[in-house]
């Protein structure tokens, strides 16, 4: 999110420690190769889903060190006049490539390529970083949420249960995965997700009945407007509903109790009344699993909280930023990687493909060079010498979310834990 | 975090389509009382922390919906034009009521009592508990590793692994619970918290040999800087680093591997070389039991990435904001509730105390009604008409939460599931 003070300082401070260093002893204009990429998907997850490629293009462009950062840094001796000098003038001046937003990922996919010299492309480590493993955590169970609802509508009302403005990254995320809305007017104001949203228990107490609450309710917001069921007794306040409302009334939401067998009663309810148009939302603690369980329960739409704001278990996405290539003395580009036991690091700057039978993904191909032929690329340019050039609409990112679902094996819809959906082939 | 666009849209829209009722039915201005409770302790805890209370507080001051949030209200057809002048003329005029950060807090725990009218009272529920949720997470968390570490002091680096502005707000709270220091600049800058950090096996791959990194990084940042020496062979790195530092280097640093066993064999390379006053830090992967396991270990200083910036299994503390009392027809004010199966919801303003006994908390006492004797109240004045009164230090802060932690029970240690170190006493 935008703000008065700009992204530089979302940083940790071994960035700059290490650009003085390299300062000082000369290494820091090396041309260098960082990627972000996963050794593993979280908890036996199928697949991930790349998010928050936006929100990184625009803190790359916000990444300046603004004259009072500059003077904290200094009054807090972190680094030296050299490096605050660097820091003063610091442009991102390197290219950027990247998985698209709403793209499958698996295990060593390159989801972004760094390249600049060391001293300009270490910098950004945290905030990709941080930008990423949230943002994509919650696409990962957002698009979990999703496929479980099938045809059914998802409403995004986390923000409450994880930090303001992580909130609004998460409403952006749930959206670009399918969610047809936000509780959240921020998402609304800045990204343009559509806002949902009528009313709480707290309505209803305070009036001094249900049927007053429900009277101004409809009068203010109109007939098509949800109305909350369950402050007292369900039933006696589906009754009170449609008394007021008549068969137009929109929709009723159920937040509490075993939500499979209220929406039971609550349809034949309402089919009795003749309101058969009335919608039947449930809330209250849903995720992935509770979605499928509800399959078969006369359901119309489901409002999800807790579960997709902190990734359904899975609050981050476990993503990397490694240097992979640097130059080195003759000029030349080496590949580099710390010796790791079972942790599968690969050095050299990598490309990636999605290979594709049937129109359906059986390989993810990463090679240490382009390759020519049938299988989709995967890396598209988002930056050019500093410019962004890779900005799309948030609108292509769902879209392309969903033929993603689409082109993902049979394998991907497992909510059990496993292996990955489509292997990773290191060519 | 300070905003260019303030706070007033990080809400959910039902609070403003709620407000547009009340408006038209004449129970906005009824007077109203929210509370922020938690009905149960995540996963078992033993005691939860307030952290977050002095964001809540800028949060509030800095919510006011400019012209362009109210353009964006009104194109987006969110509320009426009635609302709209509501907003645009919000200013929160009540009474604010809290828990002192750093304190504990128990099931049932009024850890924030709002008091106004409920028009400009249930337009905060969102960013009241967004700040909340997350905060007291990752302070409970952090609360737990500190005590876990006992006298060693911890490294607060998990910016990476969490949303980026979240990310300055966990460093916060960690701090706040006892952490020494922060990777995160941001959180220096904003909250003065301590920051660390010195370089990451980039640095080292960066060189053309680890020698070389570790003369240029010594050079630069002195000889009391931690070195990483995993990033290809621990022994012979440690060896480097004394034959480059001698016996002043500061300390190494172990980020992979069976740390134990490598704290134990770099401690005795390091005393071998008469490098005795060298410290060992280790990072990667760590938890409070993975800090509590190494207790035996000659470890000096734990680094904590992910697990304490999400909350170490429980990403959000479970806070609500519920009406408790209103306004009658008669002007008089009634204690109000949902009908709730299972679920502790009491109406009626509420007074906490803590009761203790030879210095140890036994109690936590809920009434509805200020009680005088010995229980030490935890209510604090914050808001008074509208202004900011309870501000603080955050030294102040931690200091509470030290002197918290040494007045709760033995139990209040135990790691594993449980309940409540101190019972609820609700009279």
């Amino acid at each position: 999110m935008p703000t008065t003070i700009g992204t530089a300082l979302l940083t940790d401070q071994y960035e700059l420690t290490m650009l003085q260093g390299a300062l000082a002893s000369g290494a820091a204009n090396r041309r260098a190769v960082f990627e972000v990429f996963a050794r593993r998907l979280p908890g036996g997850r199928r697949y991930g889903v790349v998010a928050g490629t936006a929100r990184v293009l625009d803190a790359l462009e916000g990444f300046r060190f603004r004259d009072d950062d500059l003077e904290f840094l200094r009054a807090a001796r972190i680094v030296d006049e050299r490096t605050l000098a660097f820091l003063a003038d610091y442009r991102f001046s390197g290219n950027v490539y990247g998985y698209r937003e709403g793209e499958a990922f698996f295990p060593g996919s390159p989801i972004m390529v760094v390249e600049g010299t060391f001293a300009e492309a270490v910098l950004l480590e945290t905030v990709i970083l941080s930008i990423f493993n949230h943002d994509c955590a919650i696409a990962a169970a957002a698009s979990r949420m999703v496929r479980a609802a099938g045809d059914r509508p998802l409403i995004e009302m986390g923000s409450r249960r994880t930090h303001e403005s992580a909130a609004v990254a998460a409403a952006r995320a749930a959206y670009l995965c399918g969610f047809s809305s936000t509780s959240n007017l921020m998402a609304g104001r800045l990204y343009g997700v559509p806002t949902a949203g009528t009313a709480a228990h707290a309505f209803v107490l305070l009036h001094d009945s249900e049927e007053e609450a429900f009277r101004a309710q409809l009068d203010s917001l109109g007939l098509g407007t949800t109305l909350l069921v369950d402050t007292y007794d369900v039933a006696k306040a589906v009754r009170t509903a449609v008394e007021l409302a008549g068969a137009d009334l929109g929709a009723v939401r159920i937040d509490s109790g075993d939500l499979a067998a209220a929406a039971v009663d609550v349809r034949k309810q309402l089919d009795g009344y003749g309101a058969d148009h009335t919608k039947i939302v449930v809330t209250g603690d849903l995720d992935e699993f509770a979605i499928a369980a509800l399959t078969a329960a006369p359901v119309d739409a489901y409002g999800v909280g807790t579960a997709l704001s902190t990734g359904s278990g899975h609050p981050t996405a476990s993503l990397v930023y490694k240097l992979v290539a640097r130059e080195g003395p003759g000029g030349e580009m080496l590949p580099v990687a710390k010796r790791s036991v079972g942790k599968p690091s690969r050095g050299g700057r990598k490309w990636a493909y999605r290979r594709t039978s049937g129109g359906t993904a059986i390989g993810e191909i990463v090679t240490g060079a382009p390759i020519e032929g049938r299988d989709r690329p995967l890396l598209a340019e988002l930056v050019r010498e500093g410019e962004v050039v890779g900005r799309e609409p948030l609108g292509a990112a769902r879209e392309r979310h969903r033929a993603t679902l689409e082109e993902l094996p049979l394998e991907a819809c497992s909510l059990s834990p496993g292996d990955p959906a489509v292997p990773t082939i290191f060519n």
